[in-house]
């Protein structure tokens, strides 16, 4: 199948060589020119508007969208909907917000354009070898591309998850769920560190991942993490997030579902980008007032 | 080697067959007769006292104690130190509490008798196929019995941990995230499931655990769980605990780790255990009085 594909960044890029890899042929486009000059040299045409995308696919044209969420997202795909014509997909492949793909599906819905709300999981490693996949839309848009999610995803690795959003929401709460995993893990560790014990992390990491109940993939890049830098002292522990995990707490409060670990876990996120607090300032001026506690200046 | 063990529940009795599968002689003791003249059928020496039991190995005597922590394992731990001399091991397999493994440990060495503490992951199919064993105690017990650990577990999937209490304490932590770990996991379902998409929860796991980030041996028993029950429909959500969970949290509080991840993992599993709370009733007083809000009866 010939695709067309949006954005060669970390994920986009590897996605354009696992498609190539299985024989599609894929004509590539990104704001940045050197990349697109790379990516031809692995096989793709590179085109540099995207006008020249659209009009390098067969019809129905079949428009993967690689790019970060919100604006860009939204940028291109409000000019892609001026570029095609009824019968054409659009595959967001990025982390939009689900309420945000099931009004575009619904917009886009109006020319006869089909989007596809698709969450990749599986980080570079995935989208190049092997990706996990969930997509929502129009089934007959999942039909005449399934054969695609199979080339990209590893075994059973693709779902079809019904209507307009329900892939992206799906892939929103696989990243809150990912989000208290990963706290979890890491107050673990941080409780082995200050133990009175002498552990080496990535033997212990190790060891759990070979026959453990907390074995998983997570744990496997804990213990790839271990074995580059043993106390991890070359970094700091500022924990950033990208939408997902807040959306997730917001659905969890929306739908009033008691999320406490998932929403702990962003809300260290936060207090991790933040050297001193605020609100350490009120308590410790509250102690100081009534209990006369010291207060470091 | 020739091993005595102690207690054929569900984990030593998999750790027996296990053992015997390896060649090794089991000498098998449990209260429970009925189960003792099971494992004989199974080629085991089936023995109806510590005393018998001790009796019947060779020097150096090996005890595996694979019975409920505290008092249980406190009682045969107790009765053994009568029963075996200097250069003998015992193993504790179970979910001791590891300052009460540090006591015993150097309690049973003023008697020349090593004392390992091994926190066994991998739950029955691991103990039966391969299990994950954290080991503490005097190197030279460990040493002396690393071939019957190589036999028990994975591929890497046994590692000495150091002094006596590092089995115990790292297992601890091992199962503080699992409950964290577990308890997200739970969230994100939970949030699906009031959602206003209609997932099939199966299928949701299985693509889950093919490629994606989140991708575990718990997110497996979760796909498993789904299929047998599409709903969960058939049982209630009462989470039991069986300790780990909350010594990993009062460790943390000692070592003034902030877990509020795993801390709210173990409050979630006392929470499901009360129908209704005086908690709640207190709230609703107080709605009621300062704004008039209904109280249910």
């Amino acid at each position: 199948m010939k695709i067309g594909l949006v954005g060669l960044g970390k994920m986009g890029y590897n996605l354009a060589l696992n498609l190539l890899e299985h024989g599609h042929d894929v004509v590539a486009y990104d704001k940045n020119g050197n990349t697109v000059e790379q990516i031809t040299k692995d096989g793709a045409t590179g085109v540099h508007t995207l006008k020249e995308l659209v009009s390098a696919l067969p019809q129905p044209k079949v428009v993967w969208v690689m790019v970060p969420a919100g604006k860009i997202t939204s940028d291109v795909i409000d000019e892609l909907k001026e570029l095609l014509v009824p019968g054409d997909i659009i595959i967001d492949g990025g982390n939009s917000n689900y309420k945000e793909s099931m009004a575009r599906a619904e917009d886009l819905k109006e020319k006869g354009i089909v989007l596809l709300d698709v969450g990749t999981s599986g980080g570079m490693s995935g989208a190049r070898n092997g990706a996990c996949m969930m997509i929502g839309g129009e089934k007959k848009g999942f039909d005449y591309l399934e054969p695609i999610f199979a080339d990209l995803c590893v075994k059973d690795g693709y779902l079809y998850t019904g209507k307009s959003g329900s892939g992206h929401f799906l892939k929103m709460v696989h990243n809150g769920i990912e989000y208290g995993m990963m706290q979890s893990i890491a107050e673990g560790f941080d409780i082995l560190n200050k133990s009175e014990f002498n552990y080496d992390f990535e033997k212990v990491a190790r060891n759990w991942n070979n026959g453990s109940v907390i074995r998983s993939w997570l744990m496997e890049l804990t213990e790839q993490a271990f074995a580059k830098d043993a106390k991890l002292d070359d970094m700091k522990g500022i924990m950033h997030s990208s939408g997902e995990g807040k959306w997730t707490v917001e659905t969890a409060l929306d739908l009033e579902v008691p999320a406490p670990v998932i929403t702990l876990s962003l809300l260290m996120r936060y207090r991790s980008l933040e050297q001193d607090t605020f609100a350490g300032k009120v308590v410790a001026a509250l102690r100081n007032q009534f209990g006369g506690h010291d207060v470091i200046k």
